[in-house]
């Protein structure tokens, strides 16, 4: 079986780690990546070929380029983490069986804002008919992390929980499966416009931080529904002081940085007297340590979830992937909805 | 029986909690407390009354007076949370057995500052004659909390640990419960001067924070040790920063707050890419959740400790309760030890 050797893509400019903190969103894609012919490895045993059909840009493929994400970066590798296409050639008896499929995937060796790029034949997910392209590209990194953060709340033992960035693609989906578990969902956005939207998607409330009566209607939510949980994609001070005003045994769970702002923790007697955690989630770290019928019984509700139009992803624009280095990052910062790159 | 129904005891000048967070120690113990005559409350079924020897002043009690504790004052209540003395009373079968002994005990509705007190026979602990009074008067509160701190550092899987304060009574009895336990503690000082004599107790490394040489010896120490274990009795930036400088998966394990300081979380990305945790420790939550016969056993091994040696307290002094209000923090701040109220 051939397989193509070079593919169109966003390659990363520099590899490993940046020296410093960086921040959500860089100044320019194209101080980070070049759009240009790069090598396609071989796919070793169990490995796919896919011909890319769209991919997003995550707010942590922002961070991977620029070198602030968990991973170390590989100079020349197409970046994009996750995508949809369609599988034209594999490596061994598992990866042939996905031929002409189509699938959402994770990149493995090769990122997916590329024409081509390479996949383990396991972490690919054949799709339903009903399952669109758009609702496809992003099936595997907002989604599954959803479904891993409200999972957490229930093992919390919390019947509600707040949630910040509560506009943002994830936020969203957080919101529509809280209210299907029948947990009651404090949404915190930073400014008024989508608050009648999140409430239709599930927010049992909508707290508007830069509104006049932000602390009222935070002192009333946290006094009807007790949360404690913080699903927290923000980490500035807002954040923490949240989190303070939360009852005994709450929970900041960090799972995003769109601030970059220190948080002081001004209430140290609270983890003592008031048994309070501070903790991470990474979906990479999740998805290994999930044990493979928990991963695959998740796929499967996200995927239903889709095909039955219960969620639904937000589409600002679909950019071609040579046009991608000067046109995302203004779509982007719109905030309008994912911004999808098309090879 | 007869019981006494009044004691000259320190007793709360306030109840409830203060409405701001307070410092470690107070300008004044006058401010928060009033040397005289208090209404004894009868024992309760299953409760002694007890004539107290010693009494110790911990950093909690200078929090709880102050009303910056875990728990609500009750005004004209002695405070005091633990001390040594003999039964001299008590109400029903298991509570008159005790009678006579000479006990190691924790208040119960009426403080240890005082010359009697009252506490559940449940919660005495009759002393062997090898544990002097000066040990039994602080068998409880240090000890126990040495001993839960420890257990914390092998239940995380940690060969090793970083301990600051480790200057401290409670700091001396966790490096000699580490060096028997088989785990290396690193000792964190604010000034030389005693650094011998902790590697004499089992530190294993002892960083000075105000030494020229802190940030290499902090590298030297982490790179040597990876200690995934913070215990914290501080709370302030050089603590963080030490987090912050741990490897993957440290947790920082706060159960005190000798700084006002409001430490910056500047690093969040850690919680997500890293798997740090905060969380805090209060022996008020760990004392009721703990197995009853896992408590028997510890405060087996604690008076073990003490009674064989391994374990001893330095004593600054003994002061009379009525020289207690003016006498106990000028001692205090010179570092020397324990001080021991004596009715």
């Amino acid at each position: 079986m051939t397989h193509p050797t070079s593919t169109k893509a966003l390659s990363l400019r520099d590899g490993g780690f940046a020296s410093a903190p960086t921040p959500q969103t860089p100044e320019s894609l194209a101080a980070h990546l070049d759009c240009t012919d790069v090598t396609l490895p071989a796919p070793a045993e169990g490995q796919v070929v896919i011909e890319v059909i769209l991919a997003p840009v995550n707010p942590s493929d922002l961070f991977f380029i620029q070198g602030g994400y968990g991973q170390p970066r590989v100079q020349g590798q197409a970046a994009g983490f996750e995508g949809v296409g369609r599988v034209i050639s594999g490596n061994g008896k598992a990866a042939e069986a996905l031929i002409g499929q189509r699938v959402s995937f994770l990149g493995t060796g090769s990122g997916t804002w590329a024409q081509y790029a390479i996949s383990d034949a396991a972490l690919c997910i054949p799709l339903h008919d009903a399952v669109t392209d758009a609702d496809a590209a992003a099936l595997i990194v907002n989604p599954l992390t959803a479904v891993a953060l409200v999972e957490r709340v229930k093992e919390a033992g919390s019947t509600s929980f707040i949630v910040n960035a509560a506009g943002s693609q994830l936020g969203r989906l957080i919101l529509g499966l809280a209210r299907d578990e029948g947990l009651a969902a404090i949404a915190v956005i930073r400014r008024a416009g989508v608050e009648d939207e999140l409430r239709d998607l599930g927010a049992a409330e909508v707290i508007i931080t830069s509104a006049d009566n932000a602390a009222s209607q935070t002192r009333a939510a946290l006094k009807a529904h007790k949360p404690r949980v913080l699903l927290d994609a923000v980490g500035d001070q807002t954040t923490a002081d949240l989190f303070f005003a939360m009852p005994s045994g709450a929970r900041w769970i960090n799972y995003g940085k769109m601030s970059d702002a220190a948080p002081r923790l001004t209430q140290m007697g609270q983890f003592i007297f008031m048994d309070k955690h501070i903790e991470g989630f990474w979906l990479s770290r999740w998805l290994p340590s999930a044990p493979p019928e928990r991963r695959a019984s998740v796929i499967k509700q996200v995927q239903e979830r889709f095909a039955s139009g219960k969620w639904s992803t937000r589409v600002a624009a679909e950019v071609p992937l040579d046009q991608a280095l000067d046109k995302v990052l203004p779509l982007l910062t719109q905030g309008a909805g994912k911004v999808l790159i098309k090879p």
